[in-house]
């Protein structure tokens, strides 16, 4: 059962009464309706790449794997759809959409390995959701075994769908805590065939939000990705991490990798691209800026951002932050928020960088330079307490795309509103009210 | 009381113990706690434009009016969100937005009177939901009176969220059950500097999916509204309403509305539905097309689709459905439905018209030309069943953007699964477990 038990960081170790793995959702179903007799918790797990222990089971529950439900029901290019298994890897969904000339447009860094029940679990986000939203965003209907051993089949493939309550939203975000999702149809998308990726330095940090919005006017609001990348990022990749260089000649304190993408094949993206750029480093919004202008010098831009975490991997202990603001105000908080660590840590490395699009910023530390880094781990509860006050207290939120599972379930009860709390307790107890659905997460 | 309690159909007529029209959030949660302690029955309404009774009030209830809650309380173009209260007007809220130089993007026939708070009930959807979503993927954060006159504030105006579950998506279609929407964060977008729109006579019905799909892949899916109209459409249209105008020499079966947008001001969109539609002519896909050259010949086209329900007004009886299949089903449907009606009544003239793009086919029913309406009308129940039956056979949805209100109650519950309703009376139950929001609407 080992490799369904340890997950990646190593957070947590999870024990099991056993791990099942249904080839079918009759055969899941019938397990499940085992468990709610005997009211035994069960804890859905996908491709195990989570990072909140959110598939982590304890005290005699059952695991319950869904990497053998792994069909592509079927794929319809005319309906711009398709339907799959909760188990299907998520590249394996991208690539299938592709070879009907469509696009799957969730991406993010585990795409290899997670699976798509576990995106829509969780409501995985990614450097796509500028564009094209959340997996919430992304799935039209939705197979659900619930916490009695019945079928919810809500597998429907309509944009629009006015009758009740909209049962599906309930399990997306859920994270297993009110059934198990086991299939889902997912929309698709024209296939794009033109890609246009720079690199900007950026004239202050301000500079970022201007960027952005020139960005989305400029280019009929093609804009796919806009990360930011903070100075340390280029320093510890270039330092710790093959492959990534920094593009140009000086410094700058922070930088945006800006995306753009259409299905057109001659979409005018470049010149839109070379206009923007042009016009905002004359309105001194830019510094400097590269263009990719081939498949190598886009995977290499792309290197930088994200060769982040595996910089911070390799330079030593790391305090995570995964949050987010209203937009306009990412600035602000990475200002106030590296003021207040500082404080507290003098010789901590504030390395913030992200979905800047979206609001959503990893604002994430990494251990002093030569310092102890157990003892830097053993302050991460005082870094989240000044992190998310400040997130909470500028309307953020203390998990942007990670969800919450059971490393957050205490924040997430010091922050929420008891009303809050209750209203999510009274939606459990309708629909779990035996509690066996993932218990120890989220509530 | 009169204007609250008829709606402009004249399929319902209510009466209210009392209308309130509380000016403020405070106001309404103070009224909203009486009720609760007294179990007495409140409807919210909004622009009182809802096409199935969910604001029309009975026995003794309390009429709750947004219109005095109508403050836009702010636009924040940088962070591409404003937050507005439930009784601003649609169509004041996109103005709002234009002003910052962005877009609102709902748009729908009664949007100079219908409001935003019933917007979001409703989850409406209207002519951009194929590229923009449906009023619940514009809708960030939400402000609600609960059942027991509490306020929960969700007026959050973030892109990413993953704390726990997103209580505001059961408030967003439900039609005011579960709570009253006083407030909510929208999403605002860049508003577009190029709109080119085309008029197309298609080869076949199948034709139109045709052009979907290449409008979608060859105009970088920019593609903002792709309506349906039918040469009856245009034969009504031309004869009973003025400035509608049939754009070709000869008829055609089938006809296409295409509208293209870009935030981009030389989008190149022009140029791309040039080529699309010679490539379409080309292929066979299309038999002719006009392009508009001018606001006044898009204003021209438009109103060729636009004039479909007025002239249908003029023609006398008419049975309507508001349908939706997956989107590659909607020819097939048509066929299906146009056969069994016309079966059942062989001299009705079938009108089928509206947005292909979202599946979403408002399948009309005209009486026979020289008729009795009454006679005409009297058959409703039984053409509904012959048509729904058809739409849930397909997997489609019996409301696809105008909810449930007390007119399809029946329905809902004839078609719902006796799983499905269980779900929603759980989630009812847990909410409002007194059962006095909008009693006799939905559940």
């Amino acid at each position: 059962m080992a490799p369904y038990l340890e997950e990646e960081r190593g957070l947590f170790h999870g024990s099991a009464r056993l791990v099942a793995r249904p080839a079918s959702t009759a055969e899941l179903a019938a397990l499940v309706k085992i468990c709610a007799q005997e009211g035994v918790g069960i804890v859905p797990q996908g491709g195990n790449t989570g990072l909140c222990g959110g598939a982590s089971p304890k005290d005699g529950q059952v695991l319950v794997s869904l990497q053998r439900m792994n069909r592509i029901r079927s794929v319809d290019p005319a309906n711009f759809t398709m339907t799959v298994e909760a188990g299907v890897v998520l590249q394996t969904a991208q690539d299938a959409a592709e070879r009907a000339d469509c696009m799957f447009p969730l991406s993010l860094g585990a795409e290899g390995s997670c699976q798509i029940g576990g995106n829509i679990s969780t409501n995985a986000g990614g450097t796509g959701v500028l564009r094209y939203g959340n997996m919430r965003e992304l799935v039209l209907g939705l197979e659900v075994v619930l916490p009695d051993g019945r079928v919810w089949d809500g597998l429907r493939s309509l944009r629009k769908d006015n009758t009740g309550y909209d049962l599906k939203q309930l399990f997306i975000g859920g994270e297993g805590t009110l059934g198990i999702i086991t299939a889902a149809v997912l929309k698709l998308f024209p296939r794009p065939r033109d890609r246009q990726t720079a690199f900007c330095a950026l004239s202050s940090l301000d500079a970022a939000l201007a960027l952005l919005g020139r960005a989305r006017a400029a280019t009929g609001d093609q804009v796919t990705g806009f990360e930011l990348v903070p100075r340390i990022g280029i320093e510890m990749g270039t330092a710790l991490v093959p492959g990534v260089n920094d593009p140009f000649g000086q410094a700058h304190e922070w930088y945006a990798l800006i995306e753009l993408s259409s299905s057109q094949q001659n979409s005018g993206l470049q010149e839109a691209l070379e206009v923007l750029l042009a016009d905002a480093v004359e309105a001194g919004v830019v510094a400097d800026a590269v263009l990719a202008n081939s498949l190598e010098q886009r995977a290499a831009l792309w290197k930088i951002r994200e060769g982040i975490p595996e910089a911070q991997k390799k330079a030593g202990g790391s305090i995570k932050h995964d949050v987010s603001v209203p937009v306009a105000q990412v600035p602000a908080f990475i200002e106030r928020a590296s003021q207040a660590v500082l404080r507290a840590m003098p010789d901590a490395r504030v390395v913030p960088f992200g979905h800047l699009g979206d609001g959503n910023v990893h604002f994430n530390l990494s251990q002093p330079v030569g310092g102890d880094k157990q003892g830097f781990l053993a302050r991460w509860e005082e870094m989240n307490r000044i992190v998310h006050d400040i997130v909470v207290d500028m309307g953020g939120s203390i998990s942007a795309e990670h969800g919450i599972g059971r490393l957050k379930k205490a924040e997430l009860h010091h922050y929420k509103t008891p009303l809050e709390i209750e209203l999510m307790q009274r939606i459990k107890q309708a629909l779990d009210p035996n509690g066996i659905m993932n218990p120890g997460s989220v509530l």
